[in-house]
C-alpha cells in the first residue's frame, strides 16, 4: 500500500467513516453572528472542524472560497489547515492544471506551502499537468475524470477511440499511477458510470462529490464504487453539512448532518 | 466591438505591440541582490513593469508563482496589480476550471477581488466552468484550446466527431461567445494548428504562449493567427524577458528583450 492509499485507508478505519466534509466557507452564507466578524470565516471553519473531526475521514477545502478574499483568504486557509487534527486526510480541491514550471509551482504551493495531503488536478493538458504532483510520493492526486455538473457531458462523454473521453482519462490515470498515489474524481450524479470506471481503475481511490445538494445517488455510488474491501471511496458533502443550520447552532447541526451521512453510508456498505 | 475586444485592440494600438509579458516571478531565479530581500519578488515585478510597460499590450500573471508563497504571495500579487498602468491588459493566468458555486467564487476572485481584465479557464467541465467568467461582460476569458506542452496531444488531439478535441473546444467556445468576451489559448509550439482554429473561430482573440523558451514558431503564428487587421493576437513571452539577465541590469535587459520581440513581431505582420 502506498503512503497515499494507507493515509486514506487509515483515516477511514479510525473514524469508521467514508465521509469527507467539503470545507467551503461561502462568505455569503455564514451564520449572521459570524458574518459581521472580520475573522468570521476562520471562526466558522474552526467550529465546523471541532464538531466534525471525529466523524470524518477527510476534509476537502475548495480554494475558490479562500481565493475570493485574496491574501486575507489565503491567510485564513493557512490558519484553518493548522487546526485540522493529525490523521484526517486534507484535500486541496484546487483543480489545478498547468504545465512545466507553472505546474511545479502549483504542486509546491499545495504540497509544500499548504501541506495538503492530496490535490485535485485537471487532466486536459495531459501528463505534464499531473506529473509534478505525482512526483510527491508521500502525497496524492485526485484527477478529474467525470464531474458532477450538468455540462460535464459536453466533452467528457465525447466518443474517442470507441470509448468516452472520461474513460480515456481513467485509463491514462491508471497508466500514470506508478507510485500508487493517483485517484479519480467521479461525481455522484454520474453513479451509473462507476462500474465502467471501476473496470478500468479497479483499485484507485475515488473522490465522490455531489451526494448532497447536487442529488447524487448514494446507493449506486457505494454499490459500484467501493473496492473489494468496501473502502476506496471518499464521499464528499459540503453545503448539506455546513449550512444544516444558519443559526447559532450551526456547528451542532453540522455534526448531526455528518453523523446522519456517515451512518447512511455505513448501512449501505455490504 | 465588445469591451474585451476593444480593451485588447486599444492596448495593442497604443503600444504598437502584440507582446504580452508573462510576469511569472520564479523565486528560485530572482537576481541575487533581490533573492535575499523579503520583498524581493515585489521589487522584481516593479522594476520589470517600470521598464516594459510602454512596450507591451498586456501582462499575464500566472497565479502559481504567487500561490507558492501562500498569503504572502497573494499579498505581493495584490500590490503588483496596483502598479500596472491603466490601459495595459492584465491577464490572470489561473487556468481555473470548476463548477457551480466554486466557479462563481473563482470568477469573483479573479475579476472582482484582483480586478484582472481577463482570466484563463480550462474547458474540461464544459460550459458550467466557463459561464460564471463570461457573465462579467466587461471582462473576458481565454479558454484553453491547444496548449504548448508536449503531452497536450494526449487528449487534445484525440479524434472526436470526426475532428480533434481541441477543435471541438474551439467550436464550443465560439458558440458560448454571445457577449464577445471569449478568446482561446493556443500554444505557439502548435502553430501548424492555427489555420484550422481560425476557420472555426475567425475573430476570437488568441493568447499565444510558448514563443520563447518553449521554441514556438513566430512566423507561422503571425501568418496563421492574426485576424484580417493583422491583430487579434497576444503573444506571450515570460522567461526570455524576465531572465534576460540575472544581474543588477535585469530590468534593462528585460526592456531590450521586449523591444526585440516587439520589433520581430511587427516586422512579420503583413
Amino acid at each position: 500500500m502506498s503512503p497515499f492509499e494507507k493515509k486514506i485507508s487509515d483515516a477511514c478505519e479510525v473514524a469508521n467513516s467514508l465521509v469527507c466534509v467539503g470545507l467551503d466557507p461561502d462568505i455569503d452564507r455564514l451564520p449572521a453572528h459570524l458574518k459581521s466578524k472580520t475573522d468570521g470565516v476562520y471562526e466558522f471553519n474552526r467550529e465546523i472542524i471541532e464538531n466534525t473531526a471525529d466523524l470524518v475521514s477527510a476534509y476537502k477545502l475548495n480554494l475558490a472560497f479562500f481565493e475570493v478574499m485574496g491574501s486575507k483568504g489565503y491567510e485564513i486557509l493557512e490558519r484553518t489547515l493548522r487546526i485540522i487534527p493529525e490523521g484526517v486526510v486534507v484535500i486541496g480541491d484546487c483543480k489545478r492544471g498547468d504545465m512545466g514550471n507553472s505546474a511545479r509551482m502549483y504542486a509546491r504551493a499545495i504540497f509544500e506551502h499548504f501541506n495538503f495531503d492530496i490535490a485535485t488536478v485537471n487532466p486536459y493538458q495531459g501528463l505534464d499537468a499531473v506529473q509534478p504532483f505525482l512526483d510527491y510520493k508521500n502525497h496524492g492526486v485526485f484527477i478529474l475524470c467525470l464531474t458532477s455538473n450538468e455540462t460535464a457531458r459536453e466533452f467528457q462523454y465525447l466518443s474517442v477511440n470507441g470509448n468516452t473521453l472520461y474513460l480515456e482519462v481513467a485509463r491514462a490515470a491508471q497508466s500514470w499511477n506508478a507510485l500508487g498515489n493517483a485517484g479519480l474524481v467521479v461525481g455522484a450524479t454520474q453513479a451509473e458510470a462507476l462500474s465502467g470506471i471501476r473496470e478500468v481503475a479497479p483499485n484507485m481511490p475515488l473522490l465522490i462529490p455531489g451526494v448532497g445538494a447536487q442529488g447524487g445517488d448514494l446507493e449506486t455510488v457505494i454499490q459500484e464504487g467501493t473496492d473489494s474491501n468496501g473502502r476506496g471511496l471518499l464521499i464528499n458533502s459540503s453545503r448539506d453539512i455546513l449550512y444544516a443550520s444558519t443559526g447559532l447552532d450551526f456547528a451542532e447541526a453540522a455534526r448531526q448532518a455528518t453523523i446522519e451521512l456517515r451512518d447512511k453510508i455505513n448501512k449501505l456498505i455490504p
